[in-house]
C-alpha cells in the first residue's frame, strides 16, 4: 500500500550529499515556500511573494519553477517530503501497530512545532476544500496518504473499526494543532496526549 | 459563566418581526458575508468583493459598514449567531451533560451543512491564527466560548478530566468538518458518531 504524499518518492532519492547545488537551492527555496504558505496560505504563495521575501530575483524564482501553479505544487511536494522526513520516518523503527502510531503522533507535535504558521496541513486544507484543481488534488492525496497510514497501523493494532479509530487519531492531532494555533496555550498538547493514552487504552480493554 | 460569542447578545436582541427593514436587511447582508467567507477567506471579503457578489453598490454597503474590518468584525458576529442559532439554542431543551453534548453534536453537523465552504470556523481559524489583530481576536473568543460551554456539558456529565474530554469532542465535530470538505465522503459522519459514541460510552463506565 502507498503512504508516501504524492511526489515524496522523487524528492527523496538524492541525498543530501549527493544532490547537486541546483537541487540544494531549490530544496532551500521550498523550505521557506512552505513556511510561507503556513503562514500567509497557498494562494498567495506567488513567485513575486516568494522573490520579494528571499531577496532573489523573481527571474531567478522562475528558472526553478515555470509558474504559480508549478511553485504551488513543488511547496505541497517538499510539505509532503518534511511530513515523512519528520513525522513517518523517525517512527519506522517502532514495531507496528500501537508503538508505531505512538510514535507517529508525538513525532507529529514536535513537527508543528517546526512551523512558523502551525501545521502546513491544517492550514492548507482549509483553504482550499473550495478551491477544485491540481493544488487541492495534491493536499487531498497527501492527506488520503496520511489516514490510510494510520488506518493500516490501527488495524495493525488490532481495532475491530480501524477507520473509526484512525479518523479519530487524526482529530486529535489536527485539533491540537488548530487549538494550538489560536489559543497559544502548549496545555492543549497535555490535553491531546491524554486523548491519546485514552484511545490506547482502548486497545488494551 | 458566558458562553455566547461575543456581539451576539446585541444581535439577537430583536426578533424578526420587531427587526427595522435596515436591520433586516444589514441580516441578509451578513448572511452572504459568512457564506463567502467560508469560500474564499474572510481576508479577501472586502466591501466591494461582498458588493459585487450581492449586485449592489459599495456605496450601498459603506452606508452599513465604514470599513472592511467593521465588515470583517460584523461578519464574525454574524457567523457567531447562526452558530448559537443553529447549535446552542436547539439544544437548550436537552438537559445538561452527555443529553445536551449529543444534541449539540448533531445539531453541528446540520449547521455546517448550511455553510457553502463548511463551518466558518475551521475555514477562519486556520486563516486568522497568524495574523495578531481584533478580526483574530474575535475569533478566539468565539472559539473559546464553544470550548468553555464543552467544558461546562463535561462536568455535568460527570466526567474526571472535562479538559480533555471537551477537547475531544471538539477534535471529533471540527476533524468531520474538514475531513469531509476535503474527501467530500459523507461517511464521515459516520465515523465521528462511532467516535461521539465511544466518547459517551466512557460516561458510563
Amino acid at each position: 500500500m502507498l503512504f508516501y504524499p504524492v511526489g515524496v518518492a522523487s524528492a527523496t532519492e538524492g541525498t543530501k550529499a549527493s544532490r547537486s547545488k541546483g537541487e540544494r537551492t531549490r530544496a532551500a527555496i521550498l523550505g521557506r515556500a512552505v513556511d510561507l504558505a503556513s503562514v500567509e496560505g497557498l494562494e498567495r504563495l506567488t513567485i513575486g511573494r516568494l522573490a520579494a521575501d528571499l531577496g532573489m530575483s523573481k527571474s531567478g524564482l522562475f528558472a526553478h519553477f515555470g509558474s504559480k501553479l508549478d511553485l504551488q505544487l513543488a511547496t505541497v511536494a517538499a510539505a509532503a517530503e518534511r511530513f515523512v522526513a519528520m513525522v513517518i520516518a523517525p517512527s519506522l523503527d517502532a514495531p507496528d501497530g500501537a508503538p508505531r502510531l505512538r510514535a507517529m503522533a508525538e513525532h507529529y507535535f514536535d513537527y508543528i512545532a517546526t512551523f512558523e504558521g502551525g501545521c502546513f496541513w491544517g492550514s492548507t486544507a482549509s483553504e482550499y476544500d473550495d478551491r477544485p484543481g491540481p493544488v487541492r488534488d495534491a493536499i487531498a492525496a497527501s492527506m488520503e496518504a496520511w489516514i490510510v497510514e494510520l488506518v493500516r497501523q490501527s488495524e495493525a493494532a488490532g481495532v475491530t473499526d480501524p477507520d473509526r479509530y484512525a479518523f479519530e487519531l487524526y482529530a486529535v492531532v489536527m485539533g491540537a494543532n488548530s487549538r494550538y494555533r489560536l489559543s497559544g496555550d502548549r496545555r492543549v498538547f497535555d490535553l491531546a496526549r491524554a486523548a491519546l493514552a485514552r484511545l490506547e487504552a482502548e486497545l488494551a480493554s
